[in-house]
C-alpha cells in the first residue's frame, strides 16, 4: 500500500515531465525529427529519446514488480523487455545528438553531461546482460546472492541517468543562452524538477518496498 | 563485508573529489575567501562548502550505521551530529553565493542548480527535525512504522544533493566559457564523475545492508 501510492506519484511526475518535454520541443523550440534537413530539429530527438524512451521506461521497468499485476515470473519478463526497448530507443536518441554534431561541427564528447551519460548507457547495457542470467534456471542460491547487487546496482544506475538529464539540460540552456527569468528557462525549470521528482519516487517506491 | 568494501569505495571517491575541488579552487581559480574583497574568491566558499561541508559530510552520516563501531546509540549519535555540522556548514555555503550575488549584481534563484539546491537543503532541514523523533524515547512501534521513510526519504535527498552538485558544476563551467578540451574543463568532469560515484557508493553501501 505503502509503495502503491510511491508509484502513483512516479507515474504523476512522469507524465508531467513528458508534457513539458513536448511543450518545450514542439512550441518553444524547432520540433522532433531524425531525418530533418534542420540540425535543430535532429537534435530535438536526443532529449525527447532520452527521457521518454530511456528514463522514462526504465523507471516503469524498475517499478515492475510493484505494478504489474501476475506471477513474479510475468514481472521479471516485464522488466526484461520494457529495459531492453528503452535501451533501442536510447541507442537512437544518442545517434541523434552525434548526427547534429556532425551536421554542424561541434565536437563530440566533452562535456560533464555526455561523460556522465555515455557512462551511464554503457553501464546499463552490461546491466541488462548481467540481468539476463535471472532468466534462465539456475542455482537458486548463486541468483539470490547477485539478487543485491542487481538492485542496488540498478537504482544507482537510474538515478545515474537522471544526474545526466539534469546536467543535459543545464548544458542545452547555456547553449541556448536563455536569459534568467526567461518563460522558457522557467520551462525547462520545472521540467528538470518534474524529473528529478520522478526519479526520487521511482527511487522511494523500490525503498519502501524492502520494509514491506 | 559487502557493504564494508563498497564503504571503503564510498570513501576513496569522497577524498578524490575533495582533492579534486581544491586543485580546481585554489590552483585554476582565485582561492577561497568569504571575507575577501574579490567576489570570485567569495564565490568559491560555495561549491567547497557545498561539497566539503555538506555532501561529504552527509555521507559520512548516511554511512555511520555501517562504519562506525560501536552501539546503534553512539551510530544515531553520529548520525545526528554529523548531519547538524554539514547543515550548519551549507547555510555558510549558501550564504556565499548570496554575498556573490550581491557584490557582482547578479540575480538570485534562476537556474535549475538553484532550484534544485535549494529545494533540497530545506527538504534536508525538515528531515534533521523531523528524524529527532528518533532520538527521544517514545513508542517503539511508531518509530518502527517511520524508519522507512526517514531511509528511503533520506537516500532520496542525498542523491537530490549530488544532482543540485553536478548541476551546479555545468553552470559554472558554462559561466566560466571554459572551450571543450581544456585542461579545466576536464578536471571539472572528473571532478564531477568522482562526486557521482560518492553518491553512488554511499547509497549502494546503504542498499547492501538492507540484504545483509
Amino acid at each position: 500500500m505503502r509503495s502503491y501510492s510511491t508509484s502513483v506519484l512516479a507515474h504523476l511526475f512522469g507524465i508531467i515531465s513528458i508534457i513539458l518535454l513536448l511543450v518545450w520541443l514542439l512550441h518553444y523550440r524547432e520540433g522532433i525529427e531524425y531525418d530533418s534537413d534542420n540540425p535543430l530539429r535532429v537534435f530535438n530527438v536526443h532529449p525527447f529519446l532520452m527521457f521518454f524512451g530511456f528514463i522514462f521506461l526504465v523507471g516503469q521497468a524498475i517499478m515492475s514488480y510493484h505494478t504489474v499485476p501476475g506471477t513474479h515470473e510475468t514481472q521479471k519478463i516485464v522488466h526484461m523487455t520494457l529495459h531492453f526497448i528503452a535501451i533501442i530507443l536510447g541507442i537512437v536518441g544518442i545517434c541523434a545528438v552525434f548526427k547534429f554534431h556532425d551536421m554542424v561541427n561541434l565536437v563530440d564528447v566533452y562535456s560533464l553531461h555526455s561523460w556522465i551519460g555515455i557512462g551511464t548507457f554503457c553501464l546499463v547495457g552490461l546491466q541488462w546482460l548481467f540481468g539476463l542470467t535471472f532468466m534462465f534456471p539456475g542455482s537458486r542460491q548463486s541468483r539470490a546472492s547477485l539478487a543485491p547487487w542487481h538492485i542496488a546496482g540498478g537504482r544507482a544506475l537510474f538515478y545515474m541517468a537522471i544526474c545526466a538529464a539534469l546536467t543535459g539540460l543545464m548544458e542545452r540552456t547555456a547553449m541556448l543562452k536563455l536569459q534568467p527569468h526567461q518563460r522558457e528557462s522557467h520551462l525547462i525549470n520545472f521540467l528538470g524538477l518534474s524529473i528529478l521528482l520522478f526519479g526520487v519516487f521511482v527511487d522511494v517506491t523500490v525503498g519502501l518496498a524492502h520494509f514491506a
